[in-house]
């Protein structure tokens, strides 16, 4: 701690509602990173931040403070624009798998740091090694030459980006101070301005299996996004997205992967295929390579179409070890469960509700999750859905599969309870059309 | 931890403004008297109740939970009334010194368990150690019978009385959670109601020298108390004293037994000898012994005036080790300092402010009192006023005298700076009576 302020009086004054300078800000970050101010002075701060929250300058030197605590990437040898998507977290969400390699084959680069999944959502690393032999943990130099030669990699985080968020997030996580919408938005972006890129597509979920299930806390969370963003000097866009029901049909990793190539295909869920060209089109425009969302979204789903992000997939999965007769053969490249579980629907009637919530915690129950960072996952578990939100059933059709390898009774009951439970489906009402997941697009300079 | 919801999330269920159970509150209270709850999560609970603040149920559990941190003193075999009194802490606040003794030579015992002082405030122990010989660390088992013998005894407090608010304490001050209604309230009564004692008169202190500055805030903290104590079946008396300017004349140790001996002898200043009457008259109150506040007002001063609680002193100083010709020639027996230095005043005038805070620190830095908990103290060093709040000087005429055993000259120098500041002279204004002390008194039940 070098601020002339010790860190209980900077403790105190954020509690009592006074911004901290720059220096004092940075001061607690080197302190956090290098371990000189404890644990229990932490926590309290952070609490007082949960309560008072942080100014747009104080947010910008936060998340700056965060990323310089580490590595930053330099990819600056590559010549084109560098583009990510974050996604806050959803359930089906794999969504970046066929992404990358879409965007990468429309011409912009996409160097992806992905995380694992926690909870009830999923994670992309995950999902990326049910492919039999894939590799997440590439060097930064290995990492670097695939972004250039293939335009995008898939990558873990290394211990040497923004060590400073590991311990902030380890102590939020078990001191109630995650709900904090500067600490999720500092937490995000002090990984992702780490990667070195030029802009950033925030696919922001709003609703029931979502971080955020109203619409002002998640453009709250945009806002700060934003904030930091441009602070950073890096062009971010905001597409907050609808996450009541799963995304598409497919829960669970391997069966995700199942998804991604139907899409990679041209074909997949709608709503699949939507989030995906809405998202690749935002990364097109950041990227330059796009004049407007509309051109983009046409490049993108003419890489779907055509075959060229599938190209770029495979290539990718070859060169992170994995098997890329995956693209050709996903069912019998991919592990399988042993045993499936058909779930029928009870009555004739619409889909009135499908909870990703509830689908979420029955994919953990399956093995598909975590419920801590310790427990290992299998990736032929989960969910696959026959039912949509709106769509009719009869009786004594499947509603969903469950797909596990016995874990116990227990579990297995558990999830069946709660996949029955997340498919209200109602007699009185008829079926409605899809709506369109994307609910606003948040481009360019915030409002002043 | 016993509890069924984890500790993370009783930080998140009071982060939140929710009330917790009682069987969560004790098992959280055990947890951090046995050490099972880390300190950043005890950190962060309490500053979510710096925030959210805790119910009057709440209130009462988590301080009994404290008292049951540790041993309770039985003192039932003592049959008087067993009555307390607790200062919030003041500049020259050497009232239980001669109320002691006073209250107990009217027929109410006092087994009074003090603190040391920190800060610009000082401390009962450290003032009584100043009598050469006097020992504050006696057994339980001399306590009470001292108790039972004298009617008084004054000690510190043991590692065994509420463990759990020391560790809370050390927290506290390194996290800003200091200053919480209550927090503060909890562990004052944490200590207090595990002295076996039947009744408590709180001295509230309120003004610019005192913990609470303001008072709307002294009010709140009389009523976290009055709920603690009710709660405990204890019969509690509030007291809300003016603290803007020093009490008395003399500041640091050995100096305020002068004055307390001069109190004991029927002299002493005003508003020395008005706290010792009105804090003992509740407290004889409280104890049964008075009808009313006038009665036992008049009683306490007759105590003062004939000598009886000189002589109960005079007792408890030799029954403790101390050097009972301290009641005689206290300049003799007492540690003297060796350098004295006059402060004058400047200007004819009037005293319109005698700055308490200021005086406090400027007797820490000559030594009186302590910046941490490790400093030494020297008994000589302090102040003595010659100045008082509203009265008359005359340019020339000393305002204060600095004593210290040079501590250097640098510290001399903060001091003299600080006394020269902290008495204001104003040329332009006239001369006014002494307001009393006691700004108000909160008896009985509370409020509905």
């Amino acid at each position: 701690m070098t601020a002339t302020r010790l860190p209980a009086q900077l403790i105190r004054a954020k509690r009592d509602g006074e911004e901290l300078t720059d220096a004092e800000l940075r001061a607690v970050m080197a302190a956090i990173t290098d371990g000189s101010i404890p644990d229990y002075q932490v926590s309290a701060l952070l609490m007082a931040i949960f309560f008072r929250g942080l100014s747009d300058r104080e947010l910008a030197t936060w998340a700056d403070a965060m990323v310089r605590s580490g590595d930053v990437l330099d990819l600056s040898a590559i010549a084109r624009a560098k583009v990510d998507k974050h996604s806050t977290g959803g359930v089906g969400d794999k969504i970046s798998l066929p992404l990358a390699p879409a965007v990468a084959a429309c011409g912009v680069a996409v160097p992806m740091v992905s995380g694992r999944g926690l909870g009830h959502t999923g994670g992309t690393l995950d999902k990326l090694e049910a492919i039999p032999g894939f590799r997440v943990d590439l060097s930064v130099e290995r990492f670097t030459q695939l972004v250039d030669e293939l335009g995008v990699c898939l990558i873990g985080q290394t211990a040497r980006i923004a060590p400073a968020d590991k311990r902030l997030y380890a102590l939020r996580d078990v001191t109630g101070t995650i709900e904090s919408i500067p600490l999720i938005a500092s937490s995000i972006m002090s990984k992702k301005l780490a990667e070195g890129i030029d802009g950033l597509v925030l696919d922001c979920k709003v609703g029931r299996g979502a971080f955020m299930k109203k619409l002002p806390d998640a453009r709250a969370l945009c806002a700060a996004i934003r904030t930091i963003g441009e602070a950073a000097g890096k062009r971010v866009t905001c597409v907050l997205t609808q996450m009541d029901a799963p995304i598409g049909t497919h829960v669970g990793n391997a069966l995700e992967v199942v998804e991604t190539i139907e899409v990679l295909r041209g074909g997949g869920p709608d709503d699949t295929r939507e989030l995906t060209i809405a998202l690749g089109a935002e990364m097109l425009v950041l990227g330059g390579v796009a004049r407007d969302a509309a051109d983009g979204a046409a490049r993108i789903a003419a890489a779907l179409d055509d075959g060229r992000a599938l190209a770029v997939f495979r290539r990718l999965v070859e060169a992170q070890g994995g098997d890329p007769r995956v693209c050709d053969a996903p069912d019998e490249v991919l592990p399988r469960a042993r045993v499936t579980e058909v779930i029928a629907a009870e009555r004739d009637g619409v889909v009135a509700r499908l909870d990703a919530e509830a689908i979420g915690i029955a994919g953990v129950w399956l093995g598909a999750g975590r419920r801590t960072k310790e427990d290992a996952i299998d990736p032929a578990a989960g969910v696959v859905l026959a039912a949509r939100e709106g769509g009719l059933v009869r009786r004594g059709q499947p509603l969903a599969t469950l797909h596990h390898d016995e874990p116990g009774a227990d579990r297995v009951a558990q999830a069946r309870a709660l996949v029955a439970g997340a498919i209200s489906v109602d007699e009185r009402i008829t079926a409605w059309p899809r709506r369109s997941r994307v609910i606003e697009v948040l481009r360019g300079t915030l409002a002043p």
